[in-house]
């Protein structure tokens, strides 16, 4: 038996055909680590809920027929590398997901700041108005600090990429296939760039080829990824429709861009509308739906801590006065001392504030973070 | 004293300047009849509630200074029929709006099935995409049978009557200036085949020149004559944007048509979409959407009651299964004897009509009107 090495074990579990995320839930719930599961007879294995008896069969002979550590040099060999769940690098919002992969693929790096981020995905076969769109939105989304995901497809996924780029922002683009299979191949250069400033994730093996089927799985990635995903051109039947569901049922915000009602590729984003999504023309529409973080995000060790997507737009002045308030009454005397702002301006940045929903007014001319 | 005339005295009343339509109803409600108003004294007409001194001057002097006379007969040679409140030929719709007005000028016809009608407004500096738009949903409306209501403005409004034109259907135009000052001048043409084809109406004397504070005003008869108004292009000031605020307060739906995010002719429409009014890219939209009708409509004296709008885009077979129903259960057995169509077909067809909302299924094979 191989030396047991916990990555080794996971991914040994992971490269067995017909061994999904719930898959692995459920066996490491019952074994309690990649390694025991592999070593478990497979008379036991036959009484997991859910595992039949040719799945059992291949998982008990996986410490021989499976090779961890090719798929290892692949890896290495990629700059990719493998991130388990529970670990550091794993995305914190994977974690609220209902089915979070065990274990993820990466190539380039994911940052702490990546948790404020926004999809943009849309039809392949989108109209020169779908990149137009999608190539500003997502520089704008990066101008204001939000990192853009996408899929790396052709049509709107990589005008999405190729906006953020372009605005100097960061951008990850998850793919359905394994990050040796770039897909479609000529986007090798593209998929470059974003691991240089964000990263290729996926959750398949590195030499997973593109089946359709494994597209809707990772659209729950994209969105699971995000506060929001913005659908810039969908066709009735696009898949860009399907990261929309997964949003939704992952608590996510949906947007959808509206265009002209003769243009096939907005008919899917009409319906979206129709069906709640909230129509976006610019990122301040973005900006105003979505609502407090569930968790504060820290977009370096020296920035101050972000708990709205609001806050990114604000001037100097606007987070320098934030940044002194909390969750307890601070008197407005107490920031014009602090800050050594005149009253009059540190009574309108408070209105701003107060305006975008990001302090509240309490009684006795005192504020607290809203 | 002239020889009294109803008409005539209404006419009396409502030309004198500063008499709008609010006015007339308190008068009318103080004095019981138009020719009561114009020979009270002075000082009745001032203890009316809302009439100043200067404007009970003004009433209490009509009989002198103002000529209904001469109105009639401008009237006379423009081919307009002037039509009070309380009488046949006042579209019904407008007896549901806050201020009706107490007389129209009228140009052409309004008939019963007018009342089965849409309102499609839109910009005056609009895009070919606008006109395009406007044009074939004007169309689509008009071969459903629903009459087309707008202002004749430039833009949109043309676009919409002309498309109702084509199609062979019925038209309204509602002007803010008088009837035989048609504007823009250049729509004289459009004017006259209007009117050939539905009607042009007004509340404003016959020389009212279009004087910019009318508008609003006038907008309220748009939507007041509808079921619902549809917006086509609005920039973020349109006065369309009045005629759906307007349709809001009246009860009656607002659509908006979206368009390119990058266009400023459709930043209204999406304003209005966010703000709760629903989408529309086809005529099926807006259909969908109406619901039953206040009263019912006969659109001839031989044509069946319609109920509610989506009756009108049903084939003759339908139409006929659904004419045999009524508030009292049927049952599908007496449905197959008196139509003569076979169970397959009567069964089929109340499915489309129970998919449509028009009929409702009951216990034991009965079916009744939604």
């Amino acid at each position: 038996m191989a030396p047991t090495d916990p990555i080794r074990d996971l991914l040994g579990l992971t490269l067995i055909p017909g061994v999904g995320p719930m898959t692995v839930r459920v066996l490491l719930e019952q074994f309690g680590s990649p390694g025991r599961v592999l070593d478990a007879p497979e008379s036991r294995l036959k009484e997991v809920n859910g595992i039949g008896p040719k799945l059992a069969a291949r998982i008990a002979a996986a410490r021989r027929e499976v090779d961890p550590d090719a798929e290892l040099e692949d890896c290495r060999r990629g700059g990719v590398s493998v991130v388990p769940r529970g670990t550091d690098g794993y995305p914190p919002p994977l974690n609220d997901i209902p089915d979070p992969p065990s274990l993820l693929y990466l190539r380039g790096s994911y940052e702490p700041g990546d948790a404020l981020a926004i999809a943009l995905v849309g039809s392949r076969k989108c109209t020169p108005y779908g990149l137009r769109v999608a190539e500003r939105l997502a520089a704008s989304l990066a101008r204001v600090g939000l990192t853009v995901v996408s899929g790396l497809a052709r049509g709107v996924d990589a005008a999405a990429h190729r906006g953020a780029l372009k605005a100097g922002g960061r951008t990850l683009a998850v793919l359905a296939n394994g990050l040796s299979r770039i897909y479609p191949p000529e986007h090798d250069g593209l998929a470059d760039e974003v691991a240089g400033a964000g990263a290729l994730i996926s959750e398949m093996p590195m030499r997973q080829g593109p089946l359709a089927g494994l597209f809707p799985q990772r659209n729950r990635l994209i969105s699971g990824l995000c506060l929001g995903v913005v659908v810039v051109e969908a066709t009735p039947r696009s898949g860009s429709l399907s990261t929309a569901h997964h949003a939704m049922e992952q608590n996510r915000e949906v947007f959808a861009v509206p265009g002209p009602v003769d243009s096939l590729a907005s008919q899917g984003c009409h319906r979206l509308i129709r069906d709640g999504a909230r129509l976006v023309e610019t990122v301040d529409d973005i900006l105003e739906e979505l609502g407090p973080l569930v968790r504060e995000v820290r977009r370096g060790p020296e920035a101050p801590a972000v708990r709205h997507p609001a806050e990114l737009t604000l001037s100097d002045l606007e987070r320098s006065v934030l940044g002194r308030l909390d969750d307890r009454p601070t008197a407005v005397d107490a920031l014009i001392a602090q800050t050594g702002m005149t009253a009059a301006q540190v009574l309108a940045t408070l209105s701003v504030l107060e305006m975008r929903r990001l302090v509240r007014r309490l009684p006795g001319h005192q504020f607290v973070r809203a």
